[in-house]
This record gives C-alpha cells, structure tokens and sequence, in this order.
C-alpha cells in the first residue's frame, strides 16, 4: 500500500507544481488517442475562462466506480476475497455455516459457488458475516488484511492492482478544480478504509453500499456498531440514487466499467450543459484481463451497445493504456 | 436571500484575503469572553505548526445542527412552515385530508396540534406532503417558498434569519482549512436548495433526514423520484449514525442547540486528540427568544445539565453575541 500511497502523491505534487504543465504530461500512461483527446478537450471546455461550456469549481464533480475502474476486479470482487478469508476465520465460532449456502461453498472452497449470488449475494454474505463489530474494529480489520494478504495472480497487495492510468486522471482532474468521488457497489466502509491514501479520495467522497449501522454507548464509551442487514445497495440504478442521497448535485463526469455503472453514467451525461462519460473496456488478457459480454463480474454488454449513441468514450485498456498497473516497470 | 448570500460571501472574501488577519478581527460579532476565546484557542491549537494538538487538514471536520444552531426554529421549524403551506396549496387535491390528522390540523389552522407530533411527525407530514414529485421539482419548489415567503415574527425572508456569528464561525474555520458540514434533523434536500448561497455549504456537506427515492426513466428522461416513504432520521442518536454514513470520518468540532444533537457533540468530543464541543443556548428574548429545558421545540436540559463535566462550551445568545441577525443595524 505505501507504494501505491507514494505514487499517488507524487503525481499530485507533479501536477501541483506543474500548473503550467500541459495536459499530455498530467496523463503519461495515457497514449494519444481519441480517448485521452476527448478528456483533455472536455477538461479545457468546463475549466478555461471564457468558454461557452465554462463550469463553475464547486459543479466540477466526477464520479468513477471502484471494482474494474480504479482497480482490478479478477478473479472476484476483492471485497469478497476479503469476505471469503473472514468466513473461514470466523467459521470455529459458527459450526451452522458447514450446512448453510453461501459459507457451506465458501468452506468447500467452491469460490464459483460464493461468487454465484452476484455483487447481492456477495453483500448478503458481508452483512453476515461483519455484523457484531464496530466500525472501528472493522477498519483495523480491512487494512490487516490489505497488509497481509496478496493477489493470486500477480503475488502483491490487492491495492497494487490500481490502474495508473486512472490515478493520473483523478490527479489530473483535481488539479483542475474537481471533486473526485467514488461511487460503487463495494462497501463503503471497505473502501473507505484505503480509499484516502491509495486514490487521495477522503472518506466524505465515498458513496457505496452500506449494511445498517447502530450509535450505542458502551460502558460510556461511544461506538458505531455494525448490524447484520443490508442497508442500501448502491448498484445499477441504485448509483443516481447513491449520488443524489449522499453528493445532492449531479456530476459533470461519470467513468465506470461495467452495466452496473450504466445508469449512473446515463444520469451524468443526460444532464443540461457539458457531459462526460467513459467506460473502461477490459480487452487486455496479458497485462490485465479481457471480459465483457459474458463475464459474471463486471458485465459490460447494454454499455458497449449504446455508448456511441450516448456519445460516451470507450477507453481500451489494451490500446489506449500504455501502461496498467503502477509496479510495471 | 441574495442580502444574505451576499454578506457570507464578502465575509469569505475577508478571512481570504487577510490571510494576516487576527482571529479577532473573523468573529467581529462576537464579545471577547469565554466562548469566544475556546474557539480561537481550539483552533490555534488544532492548526499552529509545530502545536503538539496539530491536526492535519482533511481530519479538519466540524459538524453544525441547523435549525436553533444556523438559523433560528421559532415559533416552528421553517421548514414545517414550508410544509403547511405545501398542504394548504395541495389540499384541493386531496378532499380526504379534512378529516385526517395532521393535515385536519393544518387546514384548521391548529399550529399546536400540527406541531404536536415532533420532528418526527413533521417528517411524515413532509413525507406524505412531497411524495409523487421529482426531486428538481422540489428543489424549485423550496427556492420558490424561499423568495416569497416571510417570517411572521421579523417579516423578512426565512433566509434573513440566520445567525451572523455562526455565519462569521463558518467562514472563520474553513480559512482554516476546516471542512464544514451541517448534521440536521431537517430535510437533506429542503437544507441543500438553500444551504451552499447562505452557509457556503455545497450539497454534498449537508447530512440530514431524508425520505426514499426511486431512479427513472421518464419517456427517455431520467429523474430522481421522491417516494411518501421514511428513508433516515437523522435526529439524536441518528446523528453520529448519519455522520458515520455520510462523512465517515469522527469529527473534531461540533456546534448544537438542543438535545437532539447530543449524541453528536457526545460522538464528537469523545474521540482521541482534541475535540470541542458547543451549545447554542437560546437565552434571548429580546433579540430572537429565551426557550431549552421545557420547550416542545428545541428542547435543551441533558445538555445545559452535562455541558460542564463533558467540557462542551455554552454560548448565551444574550451575552456572547453582539450582534444575533445580519439585518440588525
């Protein structure tokens, strides 16, 4: 993570002392192309003094889905990885979990099982399991494990995974007046958790899923406590009502990934005045992975249909990206 | 409201300017005595280099109760005021709300009995009032009661109402690098349609209770619908819950009035590092009103009997402030 950390930072140094950095050099992993003239273009437009498109700073908000936007989402959601480790941590205390669905396959190892529920499941499984805790031991608990465990494939930390391409972009687009939020299906919490130093994005600018939460005071001590029960799931169309509840104005700029994110991208952009929207297409099998249609994660199939009708930018990963994740040398 | 959004923006204007300026000079309307001084020396603490109570900026988070802390309560909510008016104008609509509590009260012009139900009634009152509209529709609906609605006591727009030492704190700590965030009981989207001109809070710093909405598309135009549904409460132990959900992060300063923001203050000043906690005490009849321990709204004992051995600071009205509203001479 403290790599991740550090590359984060330098690129915003760049860019802060580099005002008069031109925008190619702001997005080094970005090779010239349409996608990248498209976001520079769109970025002068709302940002340069005396353009028609002008856009006030504090309406300069840009929101981008996490899983397979920011990072990696292969084999499976990474909270679920995280999800799949608590299970088998926790299951000496819950001998009921060997005859129940989904810990019986979590336990079986059946991962095809545990993941078969979809991103619903995943977060019944989560509530499930993360109920009985405070929200601080809950945060100890996620960077525990993002220090101590790795990715199956590439053998790092999950927040090694993170795209610099993208990392460029929220740099780039606040050292150009805007607000960077998140807005997933992931948990909340989760993401929050690593979300500041790995993206620079504070937890106030984190939208996501959310199980229900308790203010108790203990022994007369104040706690947070997590109850077992979905709260809200901020997915498909749950995204507009996610950004509505907890931004309360509509973004400029919308990046997703997958169909989860079509809504959200359909709210940004059918607003009055300058609109953005940008899906990132997984089509690199060597460095990252190719999915789209099929894939029971990340399913991109309404997107790829309609984005040039809707005038959204479609970002391949294996020609627009020279580089993917931060540790390639 | 424009008098208003005026007056915050030049005192902005101020602190920015005079980056040399001394703190005196930020709080004009403010007496020099103890609640006054508690401030300045929190925040000379929290912000000096070098201060062993330094606390970096995006930790700086400070939490404002809205009604009876930024704007006055009296004789009700302003926002249950925007409600029956809301009824009255809806009622030909709806023949059966003659006999049905709390409508029956409202058209009969029973202020008590519509009062009578508490924040929570009001909500609901809010809740059945405003489902089946879009959520620009509201907010357009809010301005609009805004611009030509007036205060019985005062005679001037609602907005003129609020408190220019908290106008002046507001201005004083986000000069400091503070992030300034409401936590009310009041509606989150009647509080964002006014709050960004008159605080110079943007929407997404406003937490507060909310009723559901629906995301849809409207013969190809998306809108965000708002449902006669309860979605969150954010009032007493819902307060640190909202600010848990929406900021997620423990704040370091919070300002309140009543027993409903408690929980708040009590969630705030118990975390580690510095903290601060202020009550808002309404002793002042002459200039705006004298109410807490047997009011129905705005209620205030628990407070006024634990602020001392909690260390939260009491402001009289009476005392503290030289000046209560921006128009006074």
């Amino acid at each position: 993570m403290r790599r991740i950390f550090l590359s984060a930072i330098t690129l915003a140094f760049a860019l802060a002392l580099g005002s008069a950095a031109t925008a190619a050099d702001a997005l080094p992993s970005w090779k010239d192309g349409k996608a990248k003239q498209a976001i520079v273009q769109f970025v002068k437009e709302v940002t340069t003094k005396g353009s028609p498109n002008l856009v006030r700073p504090a309406e300069r908000i840009a929101v981008f889905d996490n899983d397979g936007t920011l990072w990696a989402e292969q084999p499976m959601y990474f909270q679920l990885a995280f999800a799949l480790d608590r299970v088998k941590e926790l299951a000496p205390q819950h001998p009921d979990w060997k005859d129940k669905d989904p810990f019986k396959s979590v336990l079986a190892g059946d991962m095809a099982g545990a993941a078969a529920g979809g991103e619903k499941g995943f977060l019944e499984l989560v509530g499930a399991t993360h109920g009985g805790m405070t929200s601080d031991e809950f945060d100890e608990a996620v960077k525990d494990w993002l220090a101590t465990s790795k990715h199956p494939r590439f053998k790092r930390p999950y927040t090694d995974l993170v795209y610099r391409p993208m990392l460029e972009l929220l740099a780039y687009l606040r050292a150009n007046g805007f607000k960077t939020h998140i807005v997933s299906g992931g948990g909340v919490e989760f993401m929050r958790a690593f979300a500041e130093k790995v993206y620079g994005v504070p937890p106030e600018q984190v939208v996501g899923s959310s199980i229900k939460t308790k203010y108790e005071v203990r022994d007369g001590k104040p706690v947070i406590a997590r109850m077992p029960e979905i709260d809200f799931i901020d997915d498909k169309a749950g995204k507009p009502v996610g950004i509505h509840k907890f931004i309360g104005r509509r973004p400029i700029m919308a990046f997703g990934n997958s169909d989860g994110d079509f809504e959200m991208l359909e709210w940004t952009t059918s607003g009055p005045g300058p609109r953005f929207g940008l899906i990132v297409h997984h089509d690199d099998a060597v460095r990252e992975w190719a999915y789209d249609r099929e894939s029971h994660i990340g399913r991109l199939k309404r997107g790829l249909d309609e984005a040039r009708q809707r005038g959204w930018v479609i970002v391949s990963m294996q020609r627009d990206w020279k580089q993917v994740f931060p540790f390639e040398k």
